[in-house]
C-alpha cells in the first residue's frame, strides 16, 4: 500500500476534474479549485466553444472512471465526413470501418457530468471562484483569490496545473531557470456560427456525420448537438484575402457566403447577428519543458494545447489522465513516477500538435481533391484486408491507443508508401487491382 | 520637421543607453529607467559577464552617435583565433583579412561610458533602481518601483523596451492575444574562470587573439582584458559525460581539466576558488513577435535574446538602434516606420539566432578539425582573390553589414558549393591549383 497524499488541482476543466476522481480513486485527498462560476449554476454562452469529438482514447479515460455510458448518452456518434462544395453537392468519406465513428458531445455536459461525479466522491473537494494569483513551485502553495478580493493559501504534498492553455502554474514555472517554452499563434482564427433544428428538433441536414466546406486555404465545418441544432466554425485566416480583415463589412460577409458556402448560408437564419457579435478567436499551440517543476506538475492543455483540427485536444487530455494513473500504479516512488509521466508524454504531446496542423490542411483542403480520396479508398481497401498489416494513420490517432508518437512516425512511413503508389500512371484504373494492393503490402514489409 | 515625442527606455544596458543617445539627438526628449544600480557607483561582480566582442556592426552604430573612438581606446583587438590542443599544441586561424579584428571590451566600461555620454544630453534623463512592476501597452504607461517599494507612474508617448532576455515590456505582451513567444534554452551552460595578468600586467598567452580549446561537444575560450588577464568561459552541457553534473566534486574537476586542459590549468591559480564559487548559468535563445505592441516596441536581448557563439548579441543590438534610426528618418509617420522597423529587423534576428548556434559547432568542434581548416584556407584563397565574388560567411557577418539574414542565405550556398569541392578525392594536393578556384568561381555564378 502506497502512501496517499494531499492533492490539489488548479483547474476544474475537462481534464481538473477527470484527474480528480482517478487520484481519488487511489485513495488521495484531492482538493480542487477553479478560477471560473460553477457551470452547474451559471453558464454564460460566450460565442465560442468549438464542439467536441470524443473518440476511443478519450472513452477508454473516462471508462476508467466508470462514466463512459452516462457520457455516451448525451453524445452523437458521426460515421463519416460530408464534403460541400461550393454549389451544394456532397460527397462522403466515412471516418473508419463499419460501427466506428467519433462522438459529439457538448463540451459543458461532460464538464457538469464530471464535477458531478467528483463531488460525490469524500475524498473530493471542489472549490469556485478561487483565482490562482500565487504559485511557489517548491513548497507546492497556491494563493487564490475569491470574488470579494480575498485571498488565502493552500499547501499540499503535489499540486497539478490543469488550467488550460494559459496556465497560471505555467506561467510561474516560466519564470524558473532553464524552462522551455513556446506559445505558437497560428494565421488562422475562428468564428463560431449555427444552423437551428428543423421543425420537431429535426436536423437539416444528414445528423450522425461531422460537415466539413473545405475551400483550400481555409474551411467551414458543423457537428450536431441533440437539441437537433448544428454548431459551425468558420476557421479563417486573420490577415490576406479572404480573411476576417478583407471582410470588413456585413454586406461583404454575406456575399462572400453566398459564393463560397450558399448552402450553409441558407441554413442560418441569425447570420447577420451571429457574424456581427461572435468574436474571433485566436488558435494556439503551446509546448513546454519540463512539465515537472518542483512539487507541481502540468497536465492537458496546460502542457500542450493544440489545434483543435484533429478532435484530440481533450482525447489527449484524458490520456494523460489514463497513463499518469497507470504509471503511478508501476512506480515504486512518486518521484521515480512523475518524471517516467513527463518523459513518456512529452513526445506524445508534440506529436498530436504536429498531427492536428497537418489535419488541418487535409480537411480544409485535400478532402476536396480526388486524388486525396482516390488515396483514401485504397487505404481503406487495404486495411479491411491487412487490419494486422495497414491501419490508416487516422485510424490510428482515432480509434487506437497506439502512442501519437509511433503514429506519427508509421503515418510518414504510410505516406511514403501512397506517394509511390499514387504516382502509377494508370492508378485510376488499377486502384482496386490485386497488383495495387501488393505492392503496398510489400512496401511495408520494406519499410516498417 | 518632424514632431518629436516624449519617449521612454525601460533598461540602461548596451542597447537602452545606446538607443536614448540616438533618439535624443532627434530632438526627443528621453527619459531611461533601469532595474538595476547605477554600475558606475557601485560595482558588483557576479562571477559571469561573457567578454563581449565588439565587430563592424557594433563599431558603425557607435560611430552614428561619435563614440567609437573612445571605446576603441579600452578595447584589444583579437586578428585570430588560436586553437589549443590536449597537448598545448597551438593551431591559428585568422578572423579576416590584415586588419580585420573582432575587439574585446568590458561590458561594464562600455555601458558606463554610453551612460556617461547620455547623461550629459540634455534631452536625456536617466533614473536607477527603479523596476518595472507594471505595463499599460496601450497607454505607453510603466508602473515603476524605487528600492523603498515606492511606486510611481510614467507616462510617454512611445516606450521602448530595452530590458533584456528577461523583459517585463515583452511579459506584458506575451499576455496579449497572438503574441508568439518562445524562450528556449539550450543544453549548454557555462561558467567563468580566469587567467591572471603576468609580470607587470603581461599577457601570459597571446593578447591579440581569442583562445580556443575546441573538445567536439565543449570548449573553453579565452579573451584578453586591458589589465593583462584573461577572462575565461567553459561552454559546458549540463547532462551526460563529462557535464555539469558528471563533476560532482571539485576533485574530479581538476582531474577533468588536467587532461583535457592541461595547458589552460596550469595558468589559473584561483581554480579551485573560481570553480566552486562561480556559477553555472544558462544560455537562452528568445524567439517573439511582433516587436510593436500598442505604444511599445522591443529592441535588443528583449526582441531576439541570442546565444553568445557568434559575439553578435550585443553587435545584433546596437545595428537594431541604428537602423531604427535611419527607417526614422526615412518614413513619414512613426507608425509606418515602426511597422517597418519590426518586419525589417524579425528576420534579421532569426538570422543571427540561427547563426550564432552554428558557430558554437564550429568554434567547439570544426576548428579542430583538419578538414574543415583546409576548408578555411581555400575560402580565404578564393576571398583574396576573388573580393566581390566570394566573402567567407564568417566575414559577411563580423566585418559587413550584409543583413544577418541574406548572410545566412548566401552562407547556405556557400556550404554547398564547398562540400562538392571538398568531395574531391584529391581536394588535399589540389586545394592551391586554378583548377579548384576556378570550379568555385563557377559554382558560385551558377548558384547565387
Amino acid at each position: 500500500m502506497k502512501p496517499t497524499k494531499d492533492i490539489v488541482i488548479a483547474g476544474a476543466g475537462l481534464v481538473g476534474s477527470l484527474l480528480s476522481i482517478y487520484l481519488a480513486k487511489k485513495g488521495h485527498s484531492v482538493r480542487v479549485f477553479e478560477r471560473r462560476a460553477d457551470s452547474r449554476k451559471a453558464s454564460i454562452y460566450q460565442g465560442r466553444s468549438i464542439n467536441l469529438a470524443l473518440s476511443n482514447r478519450g472513452w477508454r479515460a473516462l471508462e476508467g472512471v466508470g462514466v463512459a455510458e452516462d457520457i455516451k448518452r448525451i453524445s452523437i456518434p458521426m460515421y463519416r465526413r460530408v464534403m460541400h462544395d461550393t454549389k451544394g453537392n456532397l460527397s462522403y468519406q466515412p471516418y473508419g470501418k463499419d460501427g466506428e465513428a467519433i462522438y459529439s458531445v457538448s463540451r459543458a455536459l461532460l464538464n457538469q457530468k464530471l464535477l458531478d461525479i467528483a463531488e460525490e466522491m469524500p475524498k473530493v473537494s471542489l472549490q469556485f471562484e478561487r483565482k490562482c494569483v500565487g504559485v511557489d513551485l517548491e513548497a507546492a502553495k497556491l494563493e487564490l483569490e475569491d470574488p470579494n478580493g480575498l485571498r488565502t493559501e493552500v499547501q499540499a504534498d503535489f499540486v497539478f496545473g490543469s488550467d488550460g492553455a494559459f496556465s497560471a502554474v505555467r506561467s510561474a514555472m516560466e519564470r524558473t531557470d532553464r524552462f522551455n517554452y513556446q506559445q505558437e499563434y497560428i494565421e488562422h482564427g475562428y468564428k463560431e456560427l449555427s444552423i437551428p433544428a428543423g421543425p420537431d428538433g429535426s436536423f437539416l441536414m444528414e445528423k450522425e456525420a461531422l460537415h466539413i466546406w473545405p475551400r483550400g486555404d481555409y474551411m467551414l465545418i458543423a457537428l450536431p448537438n441533440p437539441d437537433g441544432t448544428f454548431t459551425c466554425t468558420l476557421f479563417f485566416p486573420y490577415e490576406g484575402n479572404p480573411s476576417f480583415s478583407s471582410l470588413k463589412t456585413l454586406a461583404e460577409a454575406r456575399t462572400f457566403f453566398e459564393e463560397v458556402f450558399p448552402d450553409a448560408l441558407a441554413l442560418m437564419p441569425d447570420f447577420d447577428e451571429e457574424w456581427t457579435h461572435n468574436p474571433n478567436s485566436s488558435l494556439c499551440i503551446i509546448r513546454c519543458y519540463p512539465w515537472v517543476k518542483g512539487k507541481m506538475a502540468l497536465i492537458g492543455d496546460a502542457a500542450h494545447a493544440i489545434v483543435p483540427f484533429y478532435g484530440q485536444g481533450m482525447n489527449s487530455g484524458f490520456e494523460d489522465c489514463r497513463i499518469l494513473d497507470m504509471i503511478l500504479d508501476e512506480e515504486d516512488t512518486w518521484e521515480r513516477a512523475m518524471e517516467r509521466y513527463q518523459r513518456e508524454r512529452k513526445g506524445n504531446g508534440d506529436a498530436i500538435a504536429e498531427l492536428a496542423m497537418r489535419n488541418f490542411i487535409e480537411m480544409r483542403d485535400l478532402t476536396a481533391d480526388k486524388e486525396f480520396l482516390l488515396r483514401k479508398r485504397i487505404e481503406a481497401k487495404v486495411a479491411e484486408k491487412h487490419p494486422q498489416t495497414w491501419l490508416p494513420l487516422y485510424s490510428m490517432v482515432t480509434f487506437s491507443h497506439i502512442p501519437y508518437e509511433r503514429a506519427l512516425q508509421i503515418g510518414k512511413i504510410q505516406d511514403k508508401i501512397m506517394k509511390e503508389v499514387m504516382n502509377r500512371s494508370d492508378i485510376e484504373e488499377m486502384w482496386d487491382s490485386p497488383e495495387v494492393e501488393a505492392a503496398i503490402i510489400e512496401a511495408v514489409q520494406r519499410y516498417l
